[in-house]
């Protein structure tokens, strides 16, 4: 069963299409599991540079499947499914390249940690984010690691305790998601910012997105001396001296995506 | 003198009123102490599922009683005044249940530091919110601890900087509050809010609550760590397996909340 | 050159002008250092209340001088740059008195971080910030250690990743300034926030200030442990208790300034 599918849109952006929409893309072991792969296909090739997570039918995704979580299946699934969605939350973060998602519905308890978890968010003016695992009294915990981490702490714990959805434009007000557009125009919106990002130095871009996580857990100024041995590093590499270069000399630079240092 | 009343609104939802409205609700040691038994009365209770702050009179709370901070009482005297503030805020987050903040007025310095406390804030379109003990020698350093914690860095200093007010749609704008409604609706909305987590299961709600808090002072590894265990221990609850099973039989859950587990 | 002028435009506000408007106030090594003595120039005096950042031209400030960063100008001369940089943003934030940047235009790289690092950030309606290093081949990872402090995630990483600028409306909505106002307002907003703080106490705010900072660092109960602890010593001081009696006796406070603690 194709839970989850992988197409490329344009030579280096990769689109990954949660597809299982009778099942309101619930994020079954075997969807997390697909996920994971496609994430990880070839994610050392200079040929990728961004990552577009979406989904087919009207629900992004509802979530974990509560059918994997019945006292049946016992506790050693049940940390099973948890242990697997947290490093695929994760793998998002730990990427080399960029990874948006692009929201045209509803998202859900883990489906809305999909969201929180990803570098970027788009949505469409319809979509709506909620955490509503209290309902089915299995508190959304694990995607208040992300919604936490992304929305003030009132927005997220009103979520969290009344599990009612907040709209796109509150989303976007509050932080969870980056961007919202009319429905019409999400494609258009999201693939001009994967365009952008395909037109920069892959290299560049992974020094910097590692960065940015492992700076953001340190306090201010052990912050700024990881940062600042970076930007040398960073200035170091082949196309950190191209980019400078071009610059001054009012041209296009020309990227190698090559994570070796220019000789110096 | 009563100078915080505790009224039982519905049979679950618990509502604490400051009502010295002549004193503009000031957070006076009797006032601090009376909210601190109001909290804990019956805490343990099943029936106990959500409490809501709010006040009488068109001041929400003024912070601390200023004629407690003279030299005259003593360094000792500040110190215990500060200690039993902090217990306050600080029993708010560690409460089993929810605890709501219901604003119609002024909240101001300690007040603010109030509504920034509770897990939730409701305000009318009339309310606002100020730091403005820089005005009386006396910057709001604890409010400081909620408030930068609650809102943007800049905006937090602005207010503590110059005192000044800052509305309600700023407020939520910035995320100091989570909802903010007409005057007319604000009892409305706020029970909304409170009737909705009655709904839940309290130890599921219990056990939600402290997990978000412990996680957040976390990183992002440990703060999954910690919530993937606790998704596993909400699961094994009897309302855990209830929640799914009634999810699955397509029927109203019947909560225990009981903290114990499921009989496996 | 005088690539940063210095002027007092009240006698307890210092106002800082970049006035490179040519190099776009680019923040070259000279540029750094002449900020720096700035800031550092009578800091200890009571005369000092408040300090505001500003631009000459319609660019507030560009970044780094690329030129600068050159491979010719070897690694030692980039890690010079990057650590005076990271001083002056430092700087700013362990200085006893608040700093305004007052921004009227566009703000990019350690340009937007210095908007990003000061107190309170003031801009006019047609200003916007952007992160372009990317572009570059430099990612802006210095920058992003300010500006993910001040915006949610998902926005700082859009505007790393696609290096695109953000409106002032986008920068208030998200944190990264306080206000935004109409631009033939800037300077009497800026004014008016400015002459708020000179009306308060110098030693006060410098106390709230670095224990604002102090505090924000740690996670809540040591926050709340430092914070009570400087209530204490804040009303131990001339003007702590200053305040407190002039409130009480209903007159105007008289300020001494002084950082001494009231005889007992």
């Amino acid at each position: 069963m194709p839970v989850c599918s992988q197409k490329v849109t344009c030579l280096l952006s990769r689109s990954i299409v949660l597809n299982n929409p009778q099942k309101r893309n619930a994020l079954s072991l075997a969807m997390l599991e697909s996920l994971c792969r496609d994430l990880l296909h070839d994610a050392e090739s200079n040929d990728l540079r961004v990552i577009v997570i979406s989904a087919e039918g009207p629900v992004f995704s509802s979530g974990h499947n509560l059918k994997e979580l019945t006292s049946a299946e016992g506790w050693d699934h049940h940390a099973e499914v948890f242990a697997v969605c947290t490093d695929v939350m994760n793998l998002i973060q730990d990427m080399p390249v960029p990874v948006i998602a692009k929201v045209n519905g509803l998202a859900t308890a883990a489906g809305c940690q999909l969201v929180a978890s990803c570098d970027i968010a788009v949505a469409s003016e319809k979509s709506r984010f909620a955490t509503p695992g209290v309902n089915v009294g299995l508190f959304c915990s694990t995607p208040a690691v992300a919604v936490g981490r992304s929305l003030p702490r009132k927005v997220a714990l009103e979520m969290l305790f009344t599990g009612e959805p907040i709209s796109a434009h509150d989303a976007l007000l509050h932080g969870l998601v980056s961007r919202v557009v009319p429905e019409d125009k999400l494609d258009e919106v999201t693939m001009k910012i994967a365009n952008k990002i395909c037109e920069a130095s892959r290299s560049v871009i992974a020094l910097g997105k590692a960065t940015f996580y492992k700076q953001m857990a340190h306090n201010r100024n052990e912050a700024y001396q990881i940062a600042a041995q970076v930007m040398v590093d960073n200035l170091a590499l082949r196309d950190g001296q191209e980019g400078i270069r071009s610059f001054i000399q009012k041209r296009k630079p020309v990227w190698t995506h090559s994570t070796e240092r220019a000789h110096e």
